[in-house]
C-alpha cells in the first residue's frame, strides 16, 4: 500500500514536473517561431561576409560578424577565443576534357587542401575507376603518367544521407594518395552529391606524408556522367591548370562564445556551437551558417523568455571546423586549463533542416535520462533520439575530458545536394525549418539544465 | 501454459511476418531511390504542361500527360473517367495603392472563383481590419462603398503549418461576402502565406448566394506589411482592374485512372491519387503534381519489383480539387454504380516534402490495424499516424461509401510558402523528398494489401 502511494507520489509529480516542462516547450517554440532572430542574422552573414576559409580575409569579417550578433543577442559575457589555423588558398583553376574532339571547359573545384599544377599545364589521358578495389588491381604501368578519375557513386539508397557520405568521402579524402601511390599525376572525383545537378562540390582532402601530393578535382554529376560515358568509348584526355595551395605558417583567427550565466550551478557548463569557417564556395548557408546563428538563437531566445537556465550556457561559432578543428582544439585546451566543468556539448552542423531528432554520444544512463522526456519533443516533429550525436568541434572534449556529446539531427535529404557547392546560398535556408532547429536545440538544453543529465 | 505456447507462436509469426514485410519494405524504398521516375515525370508536367486549372486547355493538355505517364508505369489498365467541371478564368488584373503620394502598381492575385471588376475601373478607399471580430464591430456606413483589407497573419506558431491555415483561410473563403454584407465594394487579404517574401497567394473564395459577388485579390506579406503600415498612418486609395470570371457551364474533363490487378481479391481496391488541377500560377509542382507522379510512382515500383498486390491498387489523378472537386464525385458516383469495394483510400496533397507519417481517418480498430507496424516504418523516417487523414478527392467515398481514408503527412515547413503562388515550381521540390514520398506510399499500400485493415 505504501509503495502504491509513492508510486501514485511519484507519477504526480513526474507529470506535474512534464506539465511544467511542457509549458516551457510551448513558450520557447513560440518565441523562436513567432520573434526568432535566426534567419535574420543568416542573411547578414550570407549577404555579406559570404563564403569565409579560415584564415581569408572573410573569415576575420565573419569573427566581426559573429562577436556583434552574439552581443546583440543579450548574452552575459561575450568574447573571443584565440586559435591558429592554416590558409588554404584556390586562387585560379579551370578544368578541360576533351570529350569528342574538341576540349572542352567544364565546372570542376580543386579539393580542398589540395595543391594544384602551381598554374602550370597539366595536361594528361584520364583512366576511370569505379572504386578503390578495381584501382587496386590495376598494375602500375597503367596507372602512371595518368589522371585517375574516381567514378564512385553517392549511394541513393541510404534514407539517411549521412550515411551515403561516410560511405562515398573516402574517395574524397583518400583518392588523391592512393592514386599518387601507385605515380598517377592527378585526380579527378565524382562529387559527394545526391544533387540531379552538376554542382562540384569541394572538401577536405588528406595527403599521406609518403606519397605525393598530385593536384586533385571534383566534378558535378552531370559532367561526371559524361565523362564516364566518354571513358567507356574510349581514351579521354584533360588539361588543367590551378593555383591553389596551402599558405605556409598559421593564421591567427578566434571562436566567437557568447555566454549566459547559471542561477544554481554556474560552474556547470552546456555548450552549444556551430562553425563559423566554410570552405570558399557559395555562401556557406546550410554548412555551417545555419549551426552558427541557431547557437546564437538559444541565447537570445533564453533572453527574451527572461529563462534563467540552472547551468550556465554556452553558444560557440567554432573556427575551423573544415579543415583542421583549431578552434575545437583550442575550446577542448581552454576548458582543460580553466579546469570548466562541461556537463553537455552539442553541436549543429547537418543544415539548418526540419529537425527530427539529437544525436546522442554518451552513456546509456545518460541517454535514458534524455530519452524518458522523448515525448516533450514531439509536437515539434522531433522523434528520433536513437542516431549517434556529436561533431567535429566538440570531439576534442569528449576525447580529453569525456563530455557527453549530442547533435541536432535535421531532416538530411537535401543537405548533400549542396554541401559545399556554389549552391549553398541563403535561398536554400528555409526561415521555419531554420528557426525550429533553434527551438529544438533550446528546449533541449532547457531541459538538460532543468533536470541533469542523471 | 498452452496460452503462453500460443502467444510464443503467434509472436514469432508475427515476427516472420514482421521480418519479410521489413524485407519488402526496403526493396520498394531501394527501388524507388534508385530507380524512381517520379521527378522525372513532374520536371514532364511541370515543364511542358505548366500550371493547369480546371477546364482550360492546359488542363486538356494534362490529362494528355497523365495518361501517357500512367500506362508507362506498366499499369495494367489505364482508363479516363469522364466529369464535367466549372472553368475559372483570370485574365488580365490590375492592383494600385496609393502610399504615399503616387499609385504604385502591387503584385496581387485575384482570388479563384472570384468576379472581377469586368475590366472596368473600381477606384475606393481602403479600411484595415484586423479579423471578423473588429469587422463585426464596424457600423455599416464605415464600410459601404469601401474596399476592406483582411490583414490576418499566418500564424507561425503552430508547427503543423496546416493548422496555421485552417486557422486563416476562413477570410480567403468568407472574407467577400462578410464584406459584402456591410456593402463593401471589394476585398483585399493577406495572403495564407507563411512565406517572407511578397509572392501573393491564390486560392478558391466563395460568394454566399445572398451577397453581392465583390471583386477581391490576394496580397504578398511583403505588401500587406506596407499597406498595414500605410492604413495604419491614414487613408490608402486603391485603383484596380481585373477581369477573371466563371466561364458559363461546365467543360467536360477527365480523372486518369491507372490499376494494377490484385493477385487474390482483385475486387477488393486500394485508391492512390492526388489532384491533376492546379491554381492557375505557378506549375502546380508541390500543389500537386508531386502527388500525382508519385501515385504514378507506387504502380511503376510495384510493376519494376515484380510485386503483386493481393488487392488491387489504383493510382487516380483526380480532376478540378481546387474549385470543384467533380473528379473526386464522379470517382465515388462510378464506385457506387459499379457497386465496387473499396477497402481504403489515400490523398497524397500535401507536398513532395519528406514524408513524417500518414494521417489516419478510420475506425480505432482500423488505425490500431495500421499502428501495429509502425516500427516498419521509422528507418524511413516514418513515425506519425496521430494526425487525421483523408483529402478533398476521395472525402466523398468516405461520405457515401463509408471508405476508410488516409493521407500522406509530408513535412510541412515549407508548404505554405509556395502554395498556390507563381513560386510553386519544379525547382521547388527535392527529388529525395518526392521519391521518400513515393515510397511510404507504396510500402503502406503494399502493407494493407498483404495484411488487410482488420
Amino acid at each position: 500500500m505504501k509503495l502504491r502511494l509513492l508510486a501514485v507520489l511519484a507519477l504526480l509529480s513526474s507529470s506535474v514536473s512534464f506539465a511544467q516542462d511542457s509549458l516551457m516547450f510551448r513558450k520557447i517554440a513560440d518565441e523562436v517561431m513567432t520573434h526568432g532572430k535566426c534567419y535574420d542574422d543568416l542573411r547578414v552573414l550570407c549577404k555579406t561576409v559570404g563564403h569565409r576559409i579560415s584564415g581569408s580575409p572573410a573569415a576575420a569579417k565573419a569573427v566581426v560578424w559573429g562577436e556583434k550578433a552574439m552581443r546583440a543577442s543579450g548574452a552575459d559575457k561575450v568574447w573571443l577565443q584565440a586559435c591558429d589555423v592554416p590558409y588554404w588558398y584556390r586562387g585560379k583553376e579551370k578544368l578541360m576534357l576533351k570529350i569528342g574532339k574538341k576540349y572542352k571547359e567544364v565546372d570542376a573545384v580543386s579539393l580542398g587542401n589540395s595543391h594544384g599544377t602551381d598554374g602550370k599545364l597539366l595536361k594528361a589521358p584520364i583512366i576511370m575507376v569505379h572504386n578503390f578495389n578495381e584501382f587496386k588491381a590495376l598494375p602500375e604501368r597503367v596507372v602512371k603518367g595518368k589522371i585517375v578519375f574516381f567514378n564512385y557513386r553517392f549511394r541513393q539508397d541510404f534514407i539517411f544521407t549521412f550515411q551515403g557520405y561516410g560511405d562515398a568521402v573516402k574517395y574524397r579524402g583518400g583518392g588523391p594518395s592512393v592514386a599518387a601511390e601507385k605515380g598517377a599525376v592527378g585526380v579527378i572525383i565524382r562529387s559527394m552529391s545526391t544533387g540531379c545537378d552538376d554542382y562540384p562540390h569541394t572538401g577536405g582532402t588528406y595527403y599521406k606524408d609518403s606519397t605525393k601530393k598530385i593536384p586533385a578535382m571534383a566534378l558535378g554529376n552531370t559532367t561526371a556522367d559524361a565523362l564516364e560515358k566518354a571513358c567507356e568509348h574510349g581514351q579521354v584526355m584533360a588539361k588543367w591548370k590551378s593555383e591553389c595551395h596551402m599558405k605556409p605558417g598559421l593564421v591567427r583567427s578566434y571562436n566567437v562564445i557568447g555566454e549566459i550565466k547559471g542561477s544554481e550551478h554556474p560552474e556547470r557548463i552546456i555548450t552549444v556551437g556551430g562553425h563559423l569557417d566554410s570552405w570558399d564556395v557559395g555562401e556557406g548557408a546550410q554548412d555551417d551558417g545555419a549551426g552558427c546563428v541557431q547557437s546564437i538563437e538559444v541565447l537570445r531566445a533564453m533572453k527574451a523568455l527572461g529563462l534563467r537556465p540552472k547551468y550556465t550556457v554556452r553558444a560557440v561559432l567554432f573556427m575551423n571546423e573544415e579543415n583542421g578543428q583549431k578552434g575545437g582544439q583550442a575550446y577542448a585546451d581552454s576548458a582543460i586549463a580553466l579546469k570548466e566543468n562541461h556537463v553537455l556539448a552539442i553541436e549543429t552542423d547537418a543544415g539548418g533542416f526540419s529537425p527530427r531528432g539529437v544525436g546522442l554520444e554518451m552513456s546509456d544512463a545518460q541517454k535514458a535520462a534524455i530519452v524518458k522526456y522523448r515525448d516533450l519533443f514531439l509536437p515539434y516533429g522531433v522523434y528520433d533520439f536513437d542516431h549517434e550525436g556529436g561533431g567535429s568541434d566538440i570531439d576534442p572534449l569528449r576525447q580529453k575530458m569525456k563530455v557527453p556529446l549530442a547533435g541536432l539531427s535535421p531532416d538530411s535529404q537535401r543537405y548533400f545536394d549542396l554541401h559545399h557547392t556554389n549552391n549553398d546560398v541563403f535561398e536554400q535556408v528555409n526561415h521555419r525549418e531554420l528557426k525550429l532547429g533553434a527551438a529544438t536545440l533550446a528546449q533541449f538544453i532547457y531541459l538538460v539544465s532543468e533536470h541533469g543529465l542523471l
